[in-house]
């Protein structure tokens, strides 16, 4: 069995909205990124995803309903086919679950697009 | 959107090895739950299981392979049909992620059987 340290996780690497593979399991993948700024906004039309809030404060900007503030140790799912938009004032330290494949920008065609998660470094 | 806090999750129930429900997404389960003591040995034949203490020490007893020591921040997955035994010498703070549906005894007839995860409390 893989033993992975959450902690370690997040500080085996510093770029901001490049998610890395922490987990795969059932066809899902729980992934750690760190998040500052603003991202775009999009969707995944059949993928729920899940933040959760390690460490720091991320605004999860959402179509038709109010915004939601997640802080540490806080999580919240956004359904599929729901239009968001994270927004991190400061740095934040956020754990993904959703399903292997998808794609971070989801319906977005957008520069921060990528395609394939990261490994985390041994 | 529903916000759990996490905390606030594992502070809402006494019971050990008495998963509560914290998400749902894509036919996917997050549970909470308070591990002490030893369970019984049993695996899920179709399905991956996460562990992640976020507070506590957890020995995953494996099938074959040698024990595995789980602390604080610390996950990893038994995949579907490895047998194995949780063991905590102390309370035990630990998120689950596992398929919806999927039993907290597997394969095994055993006592501890909770067919049915229980929601958080409001």
């Amino acid at each position: 069995m893989d033993v992975v340290d959450i902690e370690g996780a997040f500080d085996s690497f510093e770029e901001t909205w490049s998610p890395r593979l922490a987990a795969s399991l059932n066809g899902q993948e729980l992934k750690v990124a760190k998040l500052e700024g603003e991202f775009v906004w999009h969707s995944h039309p059949d993928a729920d995803e899940l933040f959760w809030v390690i460490e720091g404060d991320l605004t999860l900007e959402l179509e038709g309903e109010p915004d939601q503030q997640l802080s540490d140790g806080q999580l919240g799912v956004v359904p599929a086919g729901v239009e968001h938009k994270p927004v991190a004032d400061g740095l934040a330290k956020v754990v993904l679950f959703e399903p292997a494949g998808t794609e971070n920008t989801g319906d977005a065609d957008a520069g921060e697009r990528q395609r394939d998660v990261e490994p985390l470094e041994d």
